[in-house]
């Protein structure tokens, strides 16, 4: 068995069940080793960062590594903007990059180049110079690497650079899984801190859950605390993963702009950090601070990204006598459907008026984002963000999320300039038949550069600067994309024609693409 | 003045005629500079491998660094493959990274990430501590840096990541352009050394001319050697670019696959380097050479990269005696258009037949580069070929070259393939009007990948492996994808209707596309 066919085997021991693939020469015996083990299923994509972005999908909703398979050093550029979403999302992921030989490497054949500093960017686990021998212990160590977590990590992605010599080389077969690494537990110090702090300053704390701290079961414990002590709790702005809508644990959002977080702290005296870390502008701006922290307001933490913030919720919730305090969950409301043009309101009403029942939403659009707090109210929902900013993830994270959940709706609401970066999603999600209903809100604009430029204090902008935020010229039809990437679809201009085309794709297996036509009118 | 606006106009000092940008918040002061100094032409794009892939062109048709504006680390990720490519092109370039400023990146907002580490994959050049006081002079210090041969250099890719401080501090204007670097001229030693193996060797002589050595003026000189001693000469499989067609030198380039290579060379006793390397396998493969030499043969260097091959070359000739001799020019011949099916041979024989005078041809696909040869007999031209290997080239570099030389006709033919990586450069061709024609080679399949997944002695493919060749499933519609994205087009089955469109486009400003039906039959 040579190193390619023990590496597959090894991963689908492990529990990989995907990887998302975009070959090329180098990794041919990769390829014959997906063929000898269906174990493992091979996702075809038309470019690298729909198979990040897909395995970043994948990692979120399962809790497991998906493996990608990407060409040498640009291949894996390619994929970069994707893995830096899911570093900050704390996905686990293993990439399989093919490399040439070491032996051809010092040549400097056209495709050379130093895949190490590349990956540098974003992983927490590189392995370069592997052999056919070591190579099914190196996918081994690769899939603990991310799922052990540490503090100051680069995140949970795991980087094999594999030689072409080492995948067509003689090895000793697969091994055996490593033990699965497990979250430490925090220290009870930390939870007699808290808590103390918590019975003095009461009301005028907040629990900042992040990370391990969105899982339910952390936020029902804080949702509990905060009860009985009258605490505020939130996520993030931009958590990778939460559970929302009627009878799932009741939670806010920070705000994205810095001094919309500043008035949404304003008068918290303690700040207590669950899996995360103190909030910071997204952006940096003249005369306006990096951390986003009232005057006098104390920062506390109770746990870090590695330890066990579930344990660590529930046994402060003991501490504090309100393990046996009720939970505030979501309620349901009926939201009704809008009835004549289409702006980001109508868009986002129309949404959350029609959201079937358990779906998952992925965004990575500013329309997108805004439509959480009103989805909350009407069905349950996993609700998958863009943790690291590099728009063009939303696409990506839905395949993922569909192939890994295939009982699942998903759907993704995208900004026409992010869905323009990685629009070649839409042709993996034909390929596979995966149920995605795509919306994407077509203002033709990079809208968030006109508030941002605005927010620099000039009123009267040149016709230049307009013409770089302007992708209405000409204006992207998103119909006629799909279509050539076999995806149908429709256009909304109406609430009514949005519901309607919202209620269709629900109603029919299989992908389809809704363009809401909500222009910026200036 | 700020910052941004000192560095854009120092820029423009410099020469730089064209910034193609896909800009983020942080680079808000940049866009309004960009508005304040219209000798800079601003040109978006939706994906940041276009901007990088028609820098590339840019530079490949001026001889001049276009700049490019991209967002953090991973707006430049997505840049990287074409950026890969231009380094191998040699291009020169300056790239613009917005960054947080520095006071914000130790803040570790969710879109701060290493960019040098990223940059340091294809840079020659790399500044990121740059201030508003320093930003126009390490401009400058860029555009110097980009025309700055050097042996053993990472290409000619100036990278200034700028911290939006930089760009919004008060700044102390302008600075002067530096002076352009010049090439060294080779040893005197050198010429000696070649001119006596040509005496000696004559018909069993090899001149390799690559970079430099690829100009009309070196060529020209090597084949008054070669017409007076029958040595033969060459170009490398993939050079940046080359000059063509009846009138130009004739020359034939090295074949892609090793043991070609190998059989083209077979009896030659010495191989004169000018500008190049030794060639090398593109991928390595078992029990096959690195370095393709036949075996006794030995290598002799004229000129390094950064060296003047022209001067070397000329003076070579003068040493032999060979500066009266004439030159073997490409001849022109009539190529009939074909009927009936399209295949590789029937597509390539359409191009042909119907290539414009004075025409670009940028192509990154197997198909467009067997076309070459065909090609040199019927019209002139500049052919800009795939450097790095990095797929996705074609269509930007394209835009590139367009947006450098209005004056000619730019035709892209590029493969399903490679041309689903980088779609959106249409758009860009739509908004600007660019005289592009675009040929799809459609075989719906990873053709390449076949053919190598074959030399592994594999007959019987299987079902799984086959999958992930074949992009016909579903068939991707590449007029509808075009129409998309603002650019007309039309789809051929047959020689006939190749040659119409391909005539129809030729003579109709703006942008055609044109999806030429060719599947490979198995």
């Amino acid at each position: 068995m040579n190193g390619a066919t023990a590496l597959i085997n090894t991963l689908a021991n492990c529990g990989v069940e995907f990887c998302i693939a975009n070959p090329g020469t180098s990794e041919m015996h990769l390829v014959q080793a997906l063929d000898a083990v269906p174990r493992v299923k091979s996702v075809l994509a038309l470019f690298e960062g729909v198979c990040t972005g897909a395995a970043d999908g994948i990692g979120r909703m399962t809790g497991k590594p998906a493996a990608t398979l990407l060409h040498l050093g640009p291949g894996m550029a390619n994929g970069i903007a994707n893995l830096h979403n899911a570093r900050r999302a704390n996905s686990p992921m293993i990439n399989i990059i093919g490399n040439h030989p070491n032996f051809h490497v010092g040549h400097d054949a056209p495709l050379t180049s130093n895949i190490d500093t590349l990956a540098h960017n974003f992983s927490c686990w590189i392995k370069s110079e592997c052999t056919a021998d070591s190579l099914a212990q190196d996918g081994a160590d690769a899939y603990t690497a991310t799922l052990r977590q540490s503090t100051g990590s680069t995140g949970q992605i795991a980087t094999l650079i594999m030689g072409a010599d080492a995948a067509w080389g003689d090895s000793l077969g697969p091994v055996e899984p490593n033990a699965v690494p497990q979250r430490a537990k925090v220290n009870e110090s930390a939870i007699d801190k808290v808590a103390s702090i918590i019975e003095k300053r009461g009301s005028n704390t907040v629990i900042l859950l992040e990370h391990h701290g969105t899982e339910q079961a952390a936020m029902a414990a804080a949702s509990k605390i905060s009860n009985k002590y009258g605490c505020k709790m939130f996520n993030g702005t931009f958590p990778a993963r939460v559970d929302g809508g009627p009878g799932r644990i009741a939670i806010d959002r920070l705000p994205y702009f810095p001094e919309q977080v500043l008035g949404t702290l304003n008068g918290v005296e303690n700040l207590v950090l669950v899996g995360g870390s103190t909030p910071v502008s997204f952006f940096a701006y003249q005369n306006s601070p990096a951390e986003l922290i009232p005057e006098g307001c104390e920062v506390t933490r109770l746990s870090y990204i590695e330890e066990d913030a579930i344990d660590a919720m529930e046994r402060l919730a003991d501490r504090l006598g309100a393990s046996k305090q009720s939970i505030t969950t979501f309620e349901k409301k009926d939201i009704s459907k809008p009835n004549g043009e289409l702006n980001t309101k109508t868009i986002i009403q129309s949404l959350a008026a029609t959201l079937p029942e358990n779906v998952i939403v992925c965004t990575d659009s500013g329309g997108g984002n805004a439509a959480y707090p009103f989805c909350q109210s009407t069905s349950q929902n996993n609700w998958l963000s863009l943790t690291g900013g590099a728009i063009g993830q939303g696409g990506p994270c839905s395949v993922g999320a569909a192939l890994a959940c295939p009982d699942q709706r998903v759907l993704a609401m995208l900004g026409d300039g992010g869905a323009a970066y990685t629009i070649q999603a839409l042709w993996t999600q034909a390929r596979e038949n995966l149920d995605i209903t795509t919306v994407i809100f077509a203002n033709n604009s990079y809208n968030i550069l006109d508030v941002e430029y605005g927010r620099l204090g000039v009123t009267n902008v040149g016709d230049i600067a307009a013409s770089l935020f302007d992708i209405g010229n000409p204006a992207i039809d998103w119909v006629s994309l799909a279509k050539g990437f076999g995806v149908p679809g429709g256009k909304a201009d109406t609430g009514e024609e949005l519901c309607a085309l919202l209620e269709k794709s629900y109603g029919t297996p299989g992908p389809f693409i809704i363009q809401a036509n909500g222009e910026i009118k200036r």
